[in-house]
C-alpha cells in the first residue's frame, strides 16, 4: 500500500508510543509508523490468551523500542513513555466469553492497568494524543441499525462494561486538559496477523483457519445475523488518519466498512476462496449469553470527516488472508509456537 | 412515619442485607426495616472518610447482625451474605473530587470490591432482589432538564464512571438470570444521619453545619445552579418500594423530588430556619472540574409507577434536619469522635 502524503507528514520524525503493539491491529500501525519514520515504542503484556506474537513485527523489530510488560506497572515502562508526540492505545484484554468466565481478571488487565497507565501517561506526556479502540462491544443488542454513536452503551458481557470506562478515563482526562483523545468503536476487523490459536476473538479469522485445516465450517446458528467487516489495513490506515486530524480531537467515532453482510454469506465467499464448504450449528450455551444479534456500525460520520473510505473488499481481503496464513501459518495456529518465539527472541 | 401495609408485607420476616448500611441512606432503610420486622444484615467497611456512624443505628443496633468489613472480602463476608431475599446495595466511595485525586482507589472500593461481592453474592443468594443505588453524577453535565433515564451517561469524574460500571455489573447478572436487580439514581439526598466532618459529600448537609455554626454560609458560583433535593426518609420509602415492586425489576429510575431550587434559594430556607446569612464565593478549583451546571432529574416513571410523591417539603425538611443535629451533632461534626465511637461499642 502506497503511503498517504498528509499522513508521513503527521508521523515522520514523531515520537509514538503504541500500547498491545505486537497485536494484530497494534502491529499493523507499528509496521506503518516505522515506514513513515516515526521513531516508535511498543508495550505489549504478551498474555498468552491475547494476540501479541513477535513475528507479527519481523521486519521492523530492529527499528522499535519494544518492552514486554502490562502497561499497569508504571514503574517498570515509565521510561519509555516521556514526551510521546502520539499515543495508539490498543493494550486490552477482549474477550466477551471470558470476561464472563472471570470478571475480575478482565477488570484488573482492563480498568486497573488503564488507569495507572494514563495516570503516568499524562505526567510523562502531557497534552499527547491519544487514540483508543473501543469495540462495536460497548453498544450491546442494536436498538436499531445501523448503530450510530448516540446508540445506548448497553453490552451484553463484562468486557463492555470495562472497554467503555476506559474510553471514560481518556474522556474524563481531556476534559482535564491532561491528554487530548479521540475513540474509535471498532468493528469486526479481520486480516494477516490476527492470532488463531483460539476461537474467542475474530470469528472471521477462526472460519479461515477452518478452512486452511480442511475443516467445515461452523456458523452457529443460521448464519443471517449480519456483521460489518473491516480489513486490517483499512482500519491501520483510518486509525492513523483519525489520530492526527485535530477536527476529531476529544470525540468518540465508530470505525466500521459500511457494507455489512450476513455470517453465512462471508462464510460462502471464505468456502469459494478457499473450496470448502460451511454448515450451520446452534449456538454453544457461552456463546449464547454474549451474542448481540445483528450488529451493523454506521461509520459514517467518521468517514466524511476523514474523507476515507476502505480499499479493500471482503473477497479481496479474505484472499490476502489466506495467503498469509498459507506461508506463516506455523506462527500463529499454536500457543506455545509464539510463546517460544518470544522468550527465544527466534525470527526464523 | 408510619408505615405501609404493603411494604411491612413485603419485608416482615424477610432476610435482608444492606451494605453500606451504617452510612446515611443506608441506615435509614436499616432502622425501617428492623421496624418492619424483617431480619436485617449489614455490611459497612466504615471507611474514615465515608459516611459510616454507629450513632446512625442506635437504637435499633441490637436487632441487626453488623459486619465491618469492605464488600470485596468475600472470604469474611459470606457467612452472612447466605440466601437473603433482599439485598439493598448502597456500599460505595462517592466522592466526586476525591476520584480525581486518587482514581484507583475509587476504582478499587467501587468496582473491585463491588464484582468480587456480586460473584458470591450470585452463588450464595442466587436470585435475590437486588436494589442498587446509583448517582445523579453517572449523567454529567446535562444536554437537556430535566434529564430522564435515556440522557447519556458522561460523568465528569471518575467515580461517575465507576458509578456506571457498577450499575451495569447488576444488568449484566440480571440478564445472565443470577439476580434480579433494580438500579435507582439518586437526586442530592440531604437530612439527619449524613455525616458532617467534610464537605465533600452532601453540600446542603454542610450548609446547615455552617449554619450550626453560627457562620455565614458559602454559596459557590452565583448559586443560580439548580438542584433537586430529596428528604432522607422520602428517599428510603422509595427505595424500599422499588425493591419489594416486580414491576422495578431489570430496571433503572431516577428518583428525584421532582421539585428543582437554586443552591441559593435552598441556602435562604437554611438562613431563614437558622437566623443565619449566607454570602456567594467563588468555587475553588478541584470543585470546577466536577461542576456540572444545573442538574435537574426527571423522577416521573418511578413516581408514577409506584404512585409514590415525596411527602417532606424542603422547608420542613431543613427544619427536622437543623433539629437532630442540634441533638446530636457532636456524633457527627468530628471524625474521631465517630471512630471512637465504634471503637469502643460505646453508644452513650
Amino acid at each position: 500500500m502506497g503511503e498517504l502524503a498528509p499522513l508521513r507528514e503527521s508521523y515522520s520524525g514523531k515520537r509514538v508510543l503504541v500500547t498491545g503493539g505486537l497485536g494484530f491491529i497494534g502491529s499493523g500501525l507499528v509496521r506503518r509508523l516505522v515506514r513513515m519514520g516515526a521513531s516508535v515504542t511498543v508495550i505489549d503484556a504478551c498474555f498468552p490468551d491475547q494476540g501479541a506474537n513477535l513475528f507479527n513485527l519481523k521486519g521492523v523489530l530492529d527499528e522499535v523500542a519494544l518492552v514486554v510488560a502490562d502497561i499497569g506497572r508504571v514503574d517498570d515502562i515509565s521510561a519509555y513513555i516521556v514526551d510521546q508526540d502520539y499515543v495508539f492505545n490498543l493494550a486490552a484484554c477482549i474477550s466477551h466469553v471470558g470476561s464472563l468466565r472471570d470478571p475480575l481478571r478482565d477488570l484488573e488487565r482492563n480498568c486497573v492497568s488503564q488507569l495507572r497507565f494514563l495516570g503516568a501517561l499524562t505526567e510523562l506526556s502531557r497534552g499527547a494524543r491519544v487514540l483508543y479502540t473501543g469495540s462495536r462491544s460497548q453498544y450491546g443488542s442494536p436498538l436499531y441499525t445501523p448503530m450510530d454513536e448516540e446508540h445506548p452503551l448497553r453490552p451484553v458481557d463484562f468486557n463492555g462494561v470495562h472497554k467503555t470506562a476506559v474510553e471514560e478515563y481518556h474522556r474524563i482526562l481531556h476534559g482535564l486538559d491532561k491528554l487530548r483523545f479521540t475513540s474509535l468503536r471498532l468493528t469486526n476487523i479481520y486480516g494477516p496477523r490476527h492470532q488463531m490459536h483460539h476461537d474467542g476473538q475474530g470469528f472471521l479469522n477462526w472460519f479461515i483457519r477452518q478452512a486452511l485445516a480442511g475443516q467445515e465450517l461452523c456458523v452457529y446458528g443460521d448464519g443471517t445475523q449480519k456483521r460489518d467487516f473491516l480489513y486490517v489495513d483499512d482500519a491501520v490506515e483510518a486509525i492513523l488518519l483519525a489520530a492526527s486530524d485535530p477536527r476529531c480531537e476529544g470525540k468518540v467515532f465508530n470505525l466500521a466498512s459500511g457494507f455489512p453482510v450476513s455470517v453465512a454469506e462471508a462464510a460462502a465467499v471464505i468456502c469459494e476462496v478457499s473450496g470448502n464448504s460451511y454448515r450451520c450449528v446452534p449456538y454453544p450455551p457461552d456463546a449464547v449469553a454474549v451474542e448481540p444479534g445483528d450488529i451493523h456500525l454506521d461509520g459514517s460520520r467518521l468517514q466524511e470527516l476523514l474523507a476515507w473510505r476502505p480499499r479493500v473488499e471482503l473477497r479481496e481481503g479474505i484472499e490476502k488472508t489466506l495467503y498469509f496464513y498459507r506461508r506463516h501459518g506455523s506462527r500463529y495456529f499454536h500457543e506455545g509456537k509464539a510463546r517460544v518465539d518470544l522468550k527465544a527472541g527466534a525470527m526464523g
